[in-house]
């Protein structure tokens, strides 16, 4: 089956660098803030619970991220805060688009000789256009890549709409990611390839019950070993 | 030259839809919010302040807006007023993501004449994607269009980028859009078409001195003249 694959799609945050260690980070100062008002666990939930609701109106990303722990502070306050804390959230904010991009071990080498085979390597991301921009252009790997293809949502439609934009099929397609739910499931499900390569923490709104049957994708424990498998094309 | 063509892309805000107006209108909104702390001058040029202070961290889109807008609310009352007001400004952009899209005049026509021609259609904005993909949903002209191509910045290099993306020459590629500064003078530039459809209000962010002399772009009152630029193709 591989030989017949030109385009090679690969997931960003916590596929070619880090990402949702961020935001568990900027979660706990969140947490933090709003001590006087509840627990760590309580005030999670809360804003996991504003984020799924706004997630058709804002999608995903940082500026999302921060509108909605807004929200949440002005929900748990009971509009009762000193309005500094807004202020701090927006910092939180600032502070996470500033982040430097740690690449992951091996992605650099990998993308290096994919790219020498010859294949078309694009990144296929849910984040903001100008979050992922700005970190592939600090990342120093841009110039592996086709293009960035960004996708509201990564489901069964827009990887069909993806391949209709690439004018491929879905067999000459291959995408490698950290999550099941995203970069595997809907690839496989629409004829795809794929190849899973976890991350150790996943966002909560990722997980998927791992044990669904899946023929004809691959788990793989470092994106080095993306090289062996097409070693031989 | 118009033989040469291959891929119209075509500016979404103000070229296909209207979209300006409503921005001006939650300006108004703001403004009246905060009218106990100054006149809405004032208050639309340290809005207009914060927004291009911004524009680097947040970019183009309705979560910008709304997280400058929470910036200024804070700036311009000192922190003093009652957090009540950010709730409020989280409904103006909720609003703003909710309206329905008004089609411009002509446009569905146009669009449905130059696809049975077999041109390659794009929409090229730099919205944010989320909101640009609602819209296009909405709109009820989706089918036209190959794909949405969202830039983080319309810029002689942003264009090369989408040129390359399409892997076309910039002599096979016509701009259509309201923007001399986004749509037309980069294009231009880079050896690309243009065509300038004015629209009633342009953000001043958008606004050039349209007296700069350039050649080989045609200026148009109404989106149906395109097609009669193309009726000989």
């Amino acid at each position: 089956m591989l030989e017949k694959i030109k385009v090679i799609g690969f997931d960003a945050d916590d596929t070619l660098w880090v990402n949702e260690p961020f935001y568990r980070q900027s979660e706990m100062e969140f947490a933090e803030m709003l001590s006087d008002y509840g627990d760590e666990e309580y005030i999670n939930n809360e804003f996991l619970r504003f984020q799924l609701a706004n997630l058709d109106r804002y999608g995903y990303g940082i500026k999302s991220f921060i509108l909605s722990m807004i929200e949440t502070a002005l929900f748990i306050t009971n509009n009762k805060a000193n309005i500094s804390i807004i202020n701090d959230i927006i910092d939180i904010g600032k502070r996470m688009i500033d982040k430097p991009v740690e690449l992951l071990d091996g992605v650099k080498a990998t993308l290096e000789v994919l790219s020498d085979k010859g294949y078309t390597l694009i990144v296929a991301t849910k984040g903001d256009l100008l979050d992922q921009e700005r970190k592939l252009n600090k990342s120093g790997i841009e110039k592996f890549f086709h293009h960035i293809e960004i996708m509201s949502d990564k489901t069964e439609f827009s990887y069909r709409k993806l391949l209709k934009h690439l004018d491929i099929n879905a067999e000459e397609f291959m995408m490698v990611g950290n999550s099941m739910k995203s970069d595997i499931i809907p690839v496989i499900d629409i004829g795809g390839n794929a190849i899973h390569i976890p991350f150790h923490t996943t966002w909560i709104h990722e997980q998927v019950d791992s044990s669904k049957d899946l023929k004809f994708y691959r788990e793989m424990e470092d994106i080095s070993e993306v090289v062996k498998l097409f070693s031989s094309y």
